[in-house]
């Protein structure tokens, strides 16, 4: 193809169909035809305006395809191959980049020369073509299908969660919100050897939880949240709290739900400010707080290859490129939609 | 004696000398005769009446003393021993107390069941004779005198801070606020070999901090202040930043003075909630916070014994047992008040 569609968002809240000009690549890059997309909590913030970004772009960064082109320092045996990258593009994904201090620290993914994929500076997978460093590339194994690969990039980030918190077979690992990202977290903790309670408004999304890993549910309502995850915690408090409500109230919830010397993971990206947290209480349990993001692409997708998840149940519905708009409009209220970025 | 004196408060602000008559011990405890004990932060804001706790209570955790009394679970050759005592009172400390599950896990100074020496539910050291658990003593060595051995407690605290939060050599340590605590905190830092930054508002504490191991120092008034901690660590931030300023401005200046995948250390216990926190920076920079209290005593004791800390210039001033009131009162603006406990 000479013209490829992209879905592009150019304000808040405005997408556009348009047809643009097949990128030329560099000797370190691939061109790569899009399968499917999925659309993350991420997505929904920078279409809202919520999350702000340069714009125009093409959101999307959890995406499966097909290499169609390659650049110089690539093998042939390259084209063909179903794919999906990572989506910070660092010194480290580039040949001929000198490497900046966080590079140089072993921090690519905090890299201070950036750009990410759909998110900031480099055009996204909501497209039929997508242009990404062949050093960002894995390659899908043949337990991976189309559909299935687009959660390989969540997945990666629910994997960093105890990739920095480090926890013990048999501990206590409450999950509090269990929606898009908290019901991967969810299923990893379970596998890592966690005994996993599952907190949420919603009574669908704790039906659900069970499914995925959480031996005991509360619902978020629960006058008796606090004392119940206490009775469940031998008096002393969960040995993990992951905050992945996505909303504001989380953070000092998770403080009072936690043992001593015990961890609360971050997860929310919601762009609002916390009020009111307790200092003194951190340190006097000596809790440690511990925020995380991009993880580890190879083990996402070694759990997804192992089939320890099932997780196709979690797709709620299929649009075509041409309806991104439509999707990010009902996103919020679904788990996992994905766009169908080309029809053959 | 068959009576002794102590300094008991009995309402906020409200301290009476009196006499009591000798405590009996049970066979897991010791009478200690005080020489010195010190006055630290959290004795002011019990003083005040900030920081609130059941009184009337005998003030004082941070001491030196000599062991007159044993319980029948002692060695005789304890008798006329120099020491200090762990100022948690947890089941570990007791022979006969069954575990709680704090102290089952290992985390003794958590024990859900602990008093706490001169702050919670325990008698302390403002006195003449105070009674401990034998388990929780440490004997001086022949390098600490009876007026350095007081520092031991607050050592403990300053080298818990990097028990939980650890760095490489050579990595870039701010502390953040120099006082009582910081500054033994930045010697600790430097005997670990990092690189020590120390901030202050006071010009005075700026120049004692580089006696006491930081390289560089900044005050804390500077508007370029963020500028140059970023210029100080190859434009990333601070490896660690300790907050040390009992102030509530402390924890979010922090937060913005620490790398990707950096830690905060927070060791202020002023009992102020924080406004304003930015949870997406935690996560989006993976920052770890990182809270801790009480340390090991015995570490505290070698690094003392080394000299590799010169204690004693820390001194500000001696009061009698009788002043104590009036040691508390003037010791917010002094690095650290001795009370003389017994004047032979």
């Amino acid at each position: 193809m000479e013209f490829f569609t992209v879905a592009s968002l150019i304000e808040p809240k405005k997408i556009i169909i348009k047809e643009l000009k097949k990128p030329k690549i560099e000797s370190d890059e691939v061109l790569i035809k899009v399968n499917y997309s999925g659309i993350c909590g991420t997505d929904i913030a920078i279409y809202k305006g919520d999350y702000k970004v340069p714009l125009p772009l093409v959101l999307g960064h959890e995406f499966t395809g097909e290499v169609v082109e390659i650049g110089e320092d690539s093998e042939p045996e390259l084209i063909g191959k179903r794919v999906t990258a990572e989506i910070n593009n660092t010194c480290l994904s580039y040949t001929k980049r000198i490497k900046c201090p966080a590079c140089r620290k072993g921090l690519p993914t905090h890299c201070l020369k950036r750009t990410v994929l759909g998110i900031m500076k480099a055009d996204g997978a909501f497209a039929q073509l997508v242009k990404v460093p062949v050093k960002n590339i894995h390659i899908l194994t043949d337990e991976i299908s189309d559909k299935e690969g687009v959660f390989i990039e969540p997945l990666a980030a629910a994997i960093q969660t105890f990739e920095l918190s480090k926890f013990e077979i048999g501990d206590k690992v409450v999950v509090l919100g269990v929606g898009r990202l908290g019901i991967l977290i969810c299923s990893v903790a379970n596998s890592m050897g966690a005994d996993v309670i599952a907190i949420s408004r919603s009574k669908e999304k704790l039906k659900r939880a069970k499914k995925y890993g959480a031996s005991k549910t509360i619902n978020g309502n629960d006058k008796n949240l606090i004392s119940k995850v206490k009775k469940l915690t031998d008096g002393l408090g969960a040995d993990v709290v992951v905050e992945s409500t996505g909303s504001k109230l989380g953070f000092n919830l998770a403080i009072k739900l936690v043992r001593p010397r015990g961890i609360v993971a971050l997860k929310s990206t919601h762009g609002i400010l916390i009020k009111d947290v307790d200092n003194t209480k951190i340190v006097v349990d000596e809790i440690k707080i511990q925020g995380s993001r991009c993880g580890p692409f190879s083990k996402a997708i070694d759990f997804l290859s192992s089939k320890k998840i099932d997780i196709k149940p979690l797709i709620s519905e299929i649009f075509p490129l041409e309806q991104t708009e439509k999707a990010l409009k009902i996103a919020p209220q679904k788990t996992k939609i994905l766009i169908k970025c080309n029809l053959h």
